[in-house]
């Protein structure tokens, strides 16, 4: 290398300086990070589509896809918000916004900045969508032709009960849109059996893939709207997709190659773990062991009980301690957690994320830590 | 690594095995394969932030701009294409697009796919925009917002004449959006000087990284009616974009930070040949050779004299034998060159991107080998 010095003056800006417990980007695996650095060539030639076709029927087994499509991004997870909207619901539609935190919020900003409107139906911080509650917000909207669920709230660390709300969904015969982006590949996803019609996830998150790739099932149903919808636009238009998928095991421009790369090489480790189910355990155990250590030294977890997040812990700090100074110190320490996120709550919370590489090992090490910190804040504070 | 066989199967189907000449992605430079593998973290943490700023105040400078914003996506160069429409043209407004190849199609298709109305202003390939043609259409439809250029049409290997052409378009106070896809990194681009409103090309190009980054200079006038325009989107909102780079510096939603870094690699690269001026030179200079190289083994470019691309060349094949052929004949000698591509001359024409990573001797090697194929092709069929 001609210019070795310009990489290290980067690298040491982004060098690994920390033990990740991150929202995402999170921790990738050293296999995904070894293929990342393969050399490029055209996204029309053969050894592309290989990868592209290979990818799309794991990802449709791993997501339980019997009728629908995958298709994939490049873009960030929200992409798909937006393709969701604009190729499925009219314009000046109504779509039903379950809200449980901050990225249930970005879906209404989705919706009306795409001049749909946003009827919302809103939980306090820690809470699920209640199943009860949708069912009596769709019996006083009618003309809803959408509802939008979020998996796995990032920001509060619940999970949905994505199953029963879905059928109440069925029930009221809406299209059901679901954000999956901290669920997929953490948190299980059965998209025909639940009947899902849209649900997206990216490469930053449970797959432990660097960000810039996002992925999506979905349903024949949509593709049906879709194809009548007027101005759904070029860069997000989901019937473009599928014909670039069937025609050229492609998309129309040009994909993230490296971090497509990169779940391909995840998605065949998974197959060596045994399967999904032994993936979505791994991923079990590390919550119980993070939420367990968590209350051990304390602790409270802003999530109801049930419904607590497979892939990421809000948890409350103690009364008189910010979340940041947490945050803070556990940096200084070598690890970093994810701060509070979203309002009323990003003072009193502060994260633990559980994607991506992880040793358990090294979450041991991290409870260790944190428990210290606490004390030591505490006694500084004199707690 | 656990699971280093998962590895091995992809490279096995991705690893380098051609010496590339393709028109996008291109061979990347080994410093950015270098940086591509680095482990991820947060994109809110200080050290993406310093990435982020860094790479801004880099490209502000390389595209001469002074009033205006640097602006990066994470998607592909079209998203540009769809921000600009959505953000700065009226819904069912004009927009005169001068095609002149596949790629200014394209902007057609995302102005008419967005809802508005494209005015088509069409040349032969092979031909730039005519100055006066340009000039004529607008007199003709003074009711257009914006004009689009192709400033170099991948799919023909024509430069098009861009500060003359800006020329015309500001002295009839439009909007101009320029497609630099194939031209940022390889053609200079004065933003400023030029009077241009949106300039975007994607990293995957001149700049010799992997793709999924686009970047974009906007003018302080898109800004001013991107915030009165409706139904803009969330996902391509320019004012949105800004507000994340001014505030957080950072991006709205995750961006690809590998390619990011290898973005930010690739700038202090140019840095260090001695800036702009003797980056483009080598651009040129492997233009060059690669023209002259095609003329001295008989065969004739498409692009018409004085318009030829410093980034792509498109051949005429000799009568007789298709592009496709010659393709082949190529990638079985271990050089991945680029088909034709684009109604009409499809069939009659190859490319040789001459983008990212390259040394003069393998330029030298190429041309070696094309002119035996060439020689084959017309032994075997003689002609």
């Amino acid at each position: 290398m001609q210019y070795e010095d310009a990489v290290k003056e980067v690298y040491e800006i982004v060098k690994p300086k920390y033990k990740l417990f991150t929202a995402g980007p999170v921790a990738c695996f050293p296999e995904v990070l070894e293929i990342m650095k393969v050399q490029m060539f055209s996204h029309r030639a053969k050894e592309y589509k290989i990868i592209h076709r290979d990818t799309l029927d794991r990802l449709r087994k791993f997501l339980e896809v019997e009728d629908g499509e995958i298709i994939i991004f490049p873009s960030s997870g929200t992409g798909f918000m937006e393709a969701a909207i604009r190729n499925a619901v009219s314009l000046n539609g109504k779509v039903l916004v379950t809200i449980i935190g901050a990225f249930g919020k970005r879906f209404a900003d989705v919706v009306e900045s795409n001049g749909r409107e946003a009827i919302k139906l809103e939980f306090e911080p820690g809470n699920p969508v209640d199943p009860n509650a949708l069912d009596e917000a769709l019996q006083k909207n009618k003309d809803v032709e959408a509802v939008t669920i979020t998996y796995n709230e990032t920001s509060t660390g619940v999970l949905n009960p994505l199953p029963e709300l879905a059928k109440v969904v069925k029930e009221h015969d809406k299209l059901l849109f679901v954000d999956a982006v901290s669920a997929m590949g953490g948190a299980d996803i059965k998209f025909s059996k639940w009947g899902i019609d849209v649900v997206f996830g990216s490469s930053q998150k449970a797959f432990g893939v660097p960000p810039g790739l996002a992925v999506a099932a979905i349903s024949e149903r949509v593709f049906e709207i879709a194809e009548k919808m007027p101005n759904r636009g070029w860069y997000f238009d989901l019937p473009l997709y599928r014909k670039f998928n069937k025609e050229k095991d492609g998309t129309p421009s040009t994909p993230p190659m490296p971090q497509l790369f990169g779940l391909n090489v995840v998605l065949r480790i998974i197959e060596r773990m045994g399967g999904k189910e032994e993936w979505l355990k791994m991923y079990q155990k590390r919550a119980e062991m993070i939420r367990e250590g968590v209350k051990e030294i304390g602790l409270n977890l802003l999530a109801k009980p049930g419904y607590e997040s497979p892939t990421i812990t809000a948890v409350l700090t103690p009364e008189g301690i910010k979340g940041e100074e947490i945050y803070n110190a556990m940096r200084e320490r070598g690890f970093e957690l994810a701060k509070g996120y979203g309002k009323g709550i990003k003072e009193k919370t502060f994260r633990i994320g559980h994607m991506g590489y992880m040793t358990f090992e090294v979450i041991q090490e991290m409870l260790d830590n944190l428990k210290e910190v606490i004390d030591e804040l505490k006694r500084k504070k004199g707690l």
